[in-house]
């Protein structure tokens, strides 16, 4: 028999479906990894932060990992590659939740929610903040893969003129113009957002410096919903302190969680989320309706699944 | 000469783009109406709150007024009508900041911005709130009009299913479906989100009553961006108080300023904003973007203006 390993619990109804529709497989659900179940597992579902190297050690029948979320650069690479273990993740999954949130936090800041929120906590009926709109803005979204495509073609639909650097400039529906990476420098004047999604890589890391908060609008928002390692936090905080940009909304951190001595708490223009911007009361179950075709699919034999994973790359 | 006269003072460049364009026309601005620049003017442009009926007494040679706002309410209708004065508006102007504001809104409770906002001021870093999604829901739009129209279509790139009520239950390209405003009742328990844009008249004051709220599902996110008359504060605060709803975000009020008596102030269900989710700070150049060409046709003798306001319907 087929053995499948979850390192985490779906809610019971979901987990009934599962289990229903494989009557073939054998399904085991723990919270955490436990190294026993991990030993007779065919298939690992695991939201990627669990399994270190040392484990693969102990998994020999290990063929297929399903990663339920989208980032994979706490999985040990090397190892799985040298096993040949097959990797395929949720890509798509993050696509609406996060683009609702990135656009709650551009909508709340232009019209001016934290104002209203402060106000009725005081009881006070006050007029006197500053709303401002964001149609006829400009957004630069670096790394516009499908999370960044999505926010996009809504920004679209807000009649904001959208700009995409991607590695290769390569164009992109949902972007009005697209450069590549090596060309953002010139790019950042034009924005009035600045949206970070890129992935966790060598080249990804502190690839903004000074230098490119200098060139941003000092009216601009920036946002990091990629990876927090894109920015050094002490560059972050001088480009808040010295004004290079108007503000800041972060979803993650070169530190996370985000240590209590991090000056970005003490800062007034700067929000921060604590990189949860892809939750969502619906996410194991979209996970499921990934994994479940995948699945079938890999019963029948077949070699190359949905959201396949190139560790090499690291996305 | 013909004299237009503004009860309210633009920016200085924008006065003068004005003047610059208009040569034959003399302009006279004031902060608030003053009956002796009235008496000898020809053009009114006001925000529709300072005339009174017996202003006109005193006013031989109005032929229109030109309101830079979307109520006209507090205008003496009767006295404007049996003076056979013309009167326009900006209708148009507010359906985007207010479209912004009405999603800023929306996205913001489903994607937990108050939480996020409250935890990073006690500098807690803390993933447990229940984020939600706004795709895949349905929304109700009581009266879409231009504004409900706009919010319709940026609903819709969001994939959210809108349903119409208005008067006729003629169909809008915006709303997937629209029915007469007599089967509001039956329409209520679909959606997840409830937005009125009602204008006051006779026909909308109070027309949400007990029922309606009992009607809605208790998940459901209750949003008044049209006018405070359309349900009694007491109405709301019951529904809220039971449970009837999840949440109410309000834009209006029966009265307003909301006094500090108001039960409103000490519910934690509803969001409360102080009547100005159509601010921005390019209002007035865009309200003079409407302004200007219509001055143009005025002078050239045109007896049709755009945002032609029929005051005997109310708007």
């Amino acid at each position: 028999m087929i053995n499948v390993y979850f390192t985490f619990e779906p809610r019971e109804d979901l987990r009934a479906s599962v289990i229903e529709e494989f009557p073939q497989v054998h399904f085991d659900f723990t919270y955490g990894l436990k190294e026993e179940l991990l030993a007779k597992a065919d298939v690992l579902v695991t939201y990627g932060e669990d399994l270190k190297a040392n484990h693969l050690d102990n998994a020999p029948k290990l063929k297929w990992i399903f990663v339920a979320s989208a980032g994979v650069e706490k999985m040990p690479a090397d190892k799985i590659v040298e096993r040949g273990i097959y990797v395929s993740n949720v890509r798509g999954i993050h696509k609406k939740p996060m683009t609702e949130s990135i656009l709650a936090h551009i909508l709340a800041y232009k019209r001016a929610l934290p104002f209203i929120y402060e106000k009725q906590a005081q009881k006070q009926w006050d007029k006197k903040a500053k709303l401002s709109e964001l149609n006829g803005s400009t957004a630069l979204i670096i790394g516009p893969g499908a999370i960044g495509a999505e926010i996009g073609r809504i920004l679209q639909a807000f009649d904001v003129k959208t700009i995409g650097c991607n590695r290769s400039g390569h164009a992109i529906p949902e972007m009005d113009e697209t450069y590549k990476i090596d060309e953002l420098l010139e790019q950042l004047p034009k924005a009035d957002i600045v949206i970070s999604m890129l992935p966790s890589t060598p080249e990804t890391k502190h690839l903004l410096k000074d230098v490119h908060f200098m060139a941003m609008k000092s009216s601009a928002m920036f946002m990091n919903f990629g990876r927090g390692n894109l920015v050094e936090e002490k560059v972050l905080v001088k480009a808040l302190k010295d004004g290079e940009i108007d503000h800041a909304v972060l979803d993650v951190y070169e530190v996370e969680p985000l240590p209590a001595s991090s000056e970005l708490w003490n800062l007034s223009n700067v929000t921060l989320s604590p990189h949860f911007s892809s939750h969502s009361s619906r996410y194991v179950e979209r996970s499921l309706e990934i994994f479940k075709p995948s699945l079938s699919m890999w019963l029948e034999g077949k070699t190359t699944l949905p959201n396949e994973i190139d560790l090499n790359r690291g996305y």
